[in-house]
């Protein structure tokens, strides 16, 4: 039964399985571990001691597969949720011992043909025993080639290996162990293929936090933890150390299933166990274990309103608006108008500015112009006007809107609230109005998840035409930013389009499974009213990033953006992760992603470089890495992406 | 007028061009240089003093170009087949300048956008001038998008820092300078553009010749030789080292163009030259670096004749046959029986082994029954009647062929030479043919560029079942081979196929503009007969290639392949570099692409995985890199390219 429940949180990480031994009784084997609470068994399909090159076995007679039992004899349904085959572990397919290897070879054909006969969900494939494993992979390639709905889950000890560790295996040539490399070897091999995952082994010692960080941008699928992980609290029951629990909530949050391994007894047990319920849950030997996954499940903190909102949004390629071009709709006006952090962050602005502007003095003889360029349905209207009321400060707004179904509902707007003397509203696009008089603070928020995507700095270059000389701009200023990620998920979505320009567009995206290698990094700062006498809105920025040492090696699939923006002196609005404006949900950050995944080795920087560009029509972004090893110009003249004037 | 002419060579490399100052006489400075011999000019096309930010310039007025001369200064002829352009060499897209920059990119736009009205042919572009060049790189790619016919050709100086060298250049932060990386990293910024080669600026120093042999692989078009490069002879005229004739030579062998470069003196003299045609090849001050470089082409050995037939060949894409699945033509057989050396070579296997079988004494009372498996049109049954002759051996031949169309030849053949008694004609697939009685000699040629590539093995699986037990198989053994090439053409004609079978797939190739970086290593074997018990033609091999450390980096992209057969004893048949059979030319070698160049920094090994894979209908390879990062699985399941049974 689930561990747990979540208000909104389906994801598969409630539920825990258990590692069994090969028995050649499922139904009783599958009865007692359910039984005792737990919902699904990893479990042998087939003797362990068959060999395919020894002929025939046991007395299933010459050429029949030692299975676990027939299809027969659970029902197609148990099969498929309440057992993941674990493929033998003997398998060595990268053995210099010949026999071994073509032996492992025909066994895991064998076995995963019949887990998929089987319709099982999911086998766990036995970690690659040697640092090379290009012949295993190329077998498990081959069976992914064939297009079956089994998910594959390859085994990986959660192990690396530290500066200052002994190393612990002459075997392996003296080279530091990291597991990690293993997986990433494993994959590239198999092209990202999105059927193949991992089931990690946790451990008793644990790698470095940094090290750990990059199974999140991983498809873990599965964590697998050892009774001998366990520690032993001064009750005498099972828990787990402080970074051991830390860890299993990270994997908790993202969705990856608890399996709990406690070696031979659960088989022994089974064999003996008699059906009765009311002693079962007594019976099972891994009850206190389990009982403690439980615990730390339902003692998460619940998620947000807001992370439940935005669940069906994780990791989630959205395209970017084309706020220009196109016209906004009712639906997402409304959506953004929720922000009420946003919107408050503006009033206060608007507040500050005002107090600036007019002493209390002249509070009331003064009369303040505030344009909203690009007003939408009235949000950052009302709040200037609230900021005005609440400072005592005369305002005349103009509310300048070039889609006429905003405008629409401005006018109804005005007249609902009685603002007709206060507010009037100008249908046309900021870059063309020919305004009646100059404005004392020009309010807007064309903002895009990367500050200036949305073209910010051109329309507010047509504004600033109405701006009075000392006239302040809200926002008065804005930067991106940007930092190298691992993704898996998204790379592979992105490559499931299978066409260039997919590689070659920005995505607005909710990361959720995404490791994050490097602090963030400035690229491109506007700044409003700019004056300049050569203004040029292109940029080109070069970054270095370094990643830290103890986190190993690490695959960037690309990069994610983010912007903060100074709307008026101390009056912040953003999303940069190191300062996000808190509860605010109007922008998901932006994904660049890159052609070719480039494997980053501990110690060398990783050099990016980023522009700006535009013509008449549109503006657009290209990049590259230049270092380590060169990426081709991403998005070269804005042939995949760009946005439009 | 060209440099000399060679018997079917009609490469560029026979014209030589001068490089030439700023001059605003076009015509003058034509006419000089052409009447001085030299078939183009290297000029450049812009006043080199003009900066874009300081406005209008000279006598052109706001807004004009200073450009050399107006279109009309020349007629359409002469610009295209008598001028490259040389772009200012001032510009600097790196720079940290900004202003510098924006002016370069001004500069670089604008004179590549003339010498396209031009219709010029080529323009030389600057050096990158630090050890970044993405903003160049990024500028050259966009200009590149749009189509022109245009060729840029990269100015590269030929030059690779050494161990033990002294770093010459502190601002480049110390780094080992590398010629070749500049290059690499521009061209993988601009994705292999096939518009995008090179011009080597040859200094008086060169690198090593593991080193130098890297470019040999490169697109380079044009190989700059400066004056002061030259030595000077007893007799006080120019000459070059013995390693840069060498050097020369290589270039002339690869449709390389040389340019001779002798600083402004040549301007000077163009202003003052009266175009009195009697004086003028005496005036130009080049005069006698021409020379010595037309008397470099003109000493050349001249080409082989079967080099000249496979001139067309060169560095092009053929699929490999399907030698089973399809009948050949008579046009393929025509080729291949001219191939005199292949046949010598299996009449010496046939006599050594005849001899061998059939002591002195015997030989008039015993008969060899030798069976031509895969008879073709007959030229191996011809090459085994007179190994008997030559033996004095008594033969019974079957010739066994399956194209019912060459059974027709074989026919004729046999009438028209009276083989009538000694020649049994066999119209069957080998495979399943059932033999009347058993062979003491099996005789085949089902060879492909890999060796066992044209399934070899299998049809004589097959054919073995009629082999007496102490038989001999002609050939007794193959082994394939393979080393890691640079070859920028073939990859481009790959990549512009722009699906991933054609990444896939291996090709026959005459490789010619192509760089080994490794010597060959062994693959796979094939012994016949084969009568081990648990015979199998699947195969995997490792290989792991060291690349000389005096090379520097390369870029790998893909696998040259070649085969050695064992025909019988110390007959060898191959075509391994190393030990190739001289003037056989029935087989050109095979390629074996990578999806995603590889670059393999110095010192680094380079790990090639290859199967050979079976299945009931076909036999097919896959390949991989495993180190030192690891490349996807090619041609998983044989999903690209394989070879029907």
């Amino acid at each position: 039964m689930p561990l747990g429940e979540r208000a909104r949180d389906k994801s598969e990480s409630r539920y825990c399985g258990v590692e069994t031994e090969f028995s050649n009784d499922m139904p009783h084997l599958l009865s007692f571990n359910i039984d005792g609470a737990f919902d699904f068994v990893l479990t042998p399909l087939v003797d362990p001691a068959y060999r395919p090159s020894q002929g025939s076995f046991g007395d299933k007679g010459p050429g029949a597969l030692p299975v676990a039992g027939s299809d027969l004899v659970l029902s197609p349904a148990q099969w498929s949720s309440h057992v993941v085959g674990k493929i033998s572990s003997w398998i060595d397919l990268d053995s210099d011992d010949e026999v071994l290897r073509r032996d492992s070879e025909i066994i895991l054909k064998q076995e995963l043909a019949w887990a998929s006969h089987l319709s099982l969900q999911a086998c766990l494939l036995p970690p690659p025993k040697g640092i090379s494993c290009a012949n295993y992979a190329r077998c498990v390639n081959q069976i992914l080639q064939s297009s079956s709905n089994l998910q594959l889950w390859l085994r990986i000890p959660l192990r690396k290996h530290e500066d200052g560790d002994p190393v612990d295996d002459e075997s392996l040539g003296g080279d530091p162990i990291d597991a990690w490399e293993t997986w990433n070897s494993f994959r590239l091999l198999c092209e990202h293929n999105n059927q193949l995952s991992i089931a990690l082994d946790v451990l008793s010692s644990l790698p470095s936090s940094n090290s750990l960080a990059r199974w999140f941008g991983e498809p873990v699928r599965a964590a697998i933890l050892h009774t001998d992980s366990f520690l032993t609290n001064a009750r005498g029951y099972p828990c787990l150390s402080k970074r051991h629990q830390k860890l299993v909530t990270g994997f908790f949050n993202h969705s990856v299933q608890v399996v709990i391994s406690g070696g031979k007894t659960s088989v022994d047990l089974a064999a003996n166990y008699s059906g009765n319920h009311v002693d079962s849950n007594k019976k099972h030997p891994l009850k206190l274990y389990l009982d403690y996954i439980g615990y730390l499940y339902q003692k998460m903190d619940p998620l947000p309103e807001q992370e439940q909102y935005e669940l069906g949004y994780r990791d989630f390629l959205q395209s970017p608006l084309q706020p220009l071009m196109d016209n906004l709709e009712a639906q997402t006006y409304e959506t953004f108008e929720k922000d009420t952090v946003k919107y408050t962050q503006y009033q206060r602005a608007v507040s500050k500015a005002l107090l600036d502007r007019v002493p209390d003095e002249k509070a009331s003889s003064v009369t303040t112009v505030l344009m909203v360029v690009g007003a939408g349905r009235g949000p950052l209207v009302r709040a200037s006007l609230e900021a005005a009321e609440e400072t005592s400060r005369k305002l005349k707004v103009y509310a300048v809107e070039k889609n006429p179904n905003a405008v629409i509902t401005l006018h109804s707007l005005v007249k609902l609230e009685g603002w007709e003397n206060l507010v009037t509203i100008i249908s046309s696009d900021m870059r063309h109005w020919d305004a009646p008089e100059e404005a004392d603070i020009l309010v807007s928020e064309l903002l895009g998840s990367f500050g200036d995507n949305e073209l910010s700095p051109e329309c507010l270059d047509g504004a600033q035409r109405f701006l009075k000389p000392d006239g302040i701009s809200i926002p008065s200023s804005y930067t991106s930013f940007l930092q190298p990620i691992t993704t898996t998920k998204l790379f592979n979505d992105v490559k499931a389009h299978n066409d260039l320009a997919h590689y070659e567009t920005a995505y607005v995206v909710k990361f959720h499974k995404v490791a994050r290698l490097a602090p963030c990094q400035p690229v491109f700062t506007f700044t409003h009213p700019d004056t300049s006498p050569n203004k040029d809105n292109q940029r080109y920025t070069k970054l270095k990033f370094e990643i830290p040492s103890d986190t190993g090696s690490a695959l960037v699939h690309g990069f994610s953006g983010y912007f903060d923006s100074t709307l008026y002196k101390d009056v912040h609005l953003g999303i940069e992760p190191t300062m996000p404006t808190p509860n605010m949900f109007s922008w998901f950050p932006i994904y660049f992603p890159l052609r070719t995944p480039l494997c980053i080795k501990p110690g060398t920087p990783l050099e990016v470089h980023m522009w700006r560009c535009c013509d008449t029509s549109k503006v657009w972004y290209e990049w590259c890495v230049a270092s380590p090893s060169p990426s081709p110009i991403h998005n070269s003249k804005g042939r995949s992406y760009w946005v439009g004037l």
